[in-house]
């Protein structure tokens, strides 16, 4: 033993303001990291273990799974951040199957440098969104890249749920004459976020949607009979437009959409003209698309609109035989034109 | 319509050698990307969906979750690639909870200009070490960063597996007394990449152990006596004196270990030495470490040697209970020393 005396004395913490590639190699700065900004947050007991993996009660029936890594930049803009984002973002593709989320993995990417003050802000965003959508955190990672790589902090946020007896959901589920509700207004998520990144002087006007849907999605399915929703989806990257061209190929139907009734708040349709956008192909982050049986659209309707996150709830097209896996748009003007999937260069780097 | 003349032609496929940042923005490149590169290599009928969640049947009994965020550099190196590392890693998290690994997610992190032959052979390796594994591929997620970050392609894979019934393992269970084993030589993945990565002359003849170590596991446990196998852990970052350092820290307990027996191959520590790096502290991707009843030593050490990848195992130490927390190193002089917890400065970017 070389230093038998100092066996008593606790090893001082370091202090650091900022991340350092150490705090990603495996030893006492992790240790430290985990034990300082993340146990804090997110403990339970099936965290604190620490060991390589959690180990869970199985909720019996079936279980859903979903992953998603979250690259945003900025990392914080008005109505949200990186954290909430990552719990929502996960907890409403889970939602979106119908399915209760139950527990939640959390990856972290750091960028060397990254203010632990920042990463706090965050963290804490993350822990209030995993306890709004009753989630528990019960594994996670934390690596550490370069200074100048990584843009701050990517986080993967992977997600389990469990799936009701007897509930199925998916696209392949659409019928001619179903109704297409969306659950609110569209964009507001995409152009916050391009409007902090590029400093747009409209900023401070447009918020980001970022919100759990699991009670919005709850709601929906307890207010139908049984089969009526047919299908469920967030319209996230590539915005409404992405979402129902998914739906058209996935069904072999068409889906016909009324422009006018598509929700779009005056700033961001504002912003969205000024800088030549199409608000139905930007991001949300706090917005439900459903099908449903035509019979049951209109109970369908007033559950979404009864939820906080539902107010602006609308039916906004149908599901038709012509123009199999296509999405057809008829503007104010009565002009029909189709909606095409987006190539994908409109806005990167909003989720 | 617009262009109803347009309606039966297929859109023309782009045609890229690189990752674009299209490729992540959600639309039809986004689409292409999944259909090209991804689905042909992970298709099953869970995935194939294509929607936002994986709904899987719960194999009953207790589950075990995990996941790892993957950054080396680089990408690949001999002996393996950030690919097979990524499936390898999180299948021996949930092979080192005593687990059969089941399903994963895959979550990607691809920089603007990575080239797609590259991304291919990685995927390609990724797929290969899935099959050995015996996992499915059940959901994923590909997002794009502007170039010069992002470092080609950070990989996060996320595990789902099913427990044994009445298994129980962990870093509680340690007793002193109890015999502490390693399943092979040490520190071959961290030398392999920070030779390929600083273009090190002896390069050439170091290769990563990365390698799925959930058949091992199995075999160690069919060995033992119910309860006698008290933890696993695999020692990746940190190397084995972190994996040491933790388990005496979360068991209250001392570990004395005999340097001489931890195998560590000569031309891995000929470069340890050149570089003045302790290999105890580098990094592996295809051994374990497991504590065991002594009593339930011997048949445990057979076990492990009777496998390809357990041939070198060693007995290294035991579990005392004197210094509680501490690692104590025995050299080959017969001086005893603290193996302490590596601050974390090493050797960063190595998984």
């Amino acid at each position: 033993m070389t230093r038998p005396e100092d066996l008593s004395c606790p090893l001082p913490l370091s202090d650091h303001d900022t991340v350092q590639l150490a705090h990603g190699a495996g030893g006492r700065l992790t240790g430290e990291l985990i034990a300082r900004h993340l146990l804090p947050r997110f403990g339970n007991p099936l965290l604190d273990r620490l060991e390589d993996q959690a180990v869970l009660e199985a909720p019996g029936g079936r279980l859903a799974m979903t992953t998603d890594t979250f690259v945003v930049s900025p990392l914080e803009f008005p109505g949200g951040d990186i954290g909430d984002l990552a719990v929502n973002g996960t907890v409403n593709d889970l939602a979106m199957g119908g399915a209760r989320p139950l527990y939640l993995t959390v990856a972290l990417v750091l960028e060397e440098g990254l203010p632990l003050a920042q990463l706090d802000r965050i963290l804490d965003s993350m822990a209030a969104a995993a306890r709004r959508a009753g989630v528990q955190v019960v594994a996670g990672d934390t690596k550490v890249v370069d200074r100048g790589h990584g843009d701050g902090l990517y986080v993967n946020t992977t997600g389990l749920g469990v799936v009701p007896d007897g509930l199925s959901l998916g696209a392949d589920r659409l019928r001619p004459g179903d109704a297409v509700l969306l659950s609110g207004s569209v964009a507001d998520h995409g152009m916050a976020v391009l409007a902090t990144r590029e400093e747009l002087s409209f900023r401070a006007t447009i918020r980001s949607d970022t919100a759990p849907l699991h009670e919005l999605a709850a709601a929906l399915l307890d207010a139908c009979p049984p089969g009526a929703v047919r299908a469920l989806r967030d319209p996230t990257r590539g915005g409404l437009a992405a979402t129902l061209n998914e739906f058209a190929a996935a069904a072999g139907a068409g889906i016909a959409v009324e422009e006018s009734a598509v929700p779009v708040h005056d700033d961001v349709r504002a912003a969205c003209e000024i800088l030549g956008i199409d608000p139905l192909a930007v991001a949300n982050e706090g917005k439900l698309v459903a099908v449903v049986d035509a019979a049951a659209a209109g109970d369908a309707l007033a559950a979404l609109r009864a939820h906080p996150l539902g107010r602006e709830a609308a039916r906004i097209g149908e599901v038709t035989a012509e123009h199999p896996g296509l999405v057809t748009l008829r503007t104010p003007l009565g002009v029909e034109r189709i909606l095409e999937m987006p190539l994908g260069l409109q806005l990167p780097r909003i989720c």
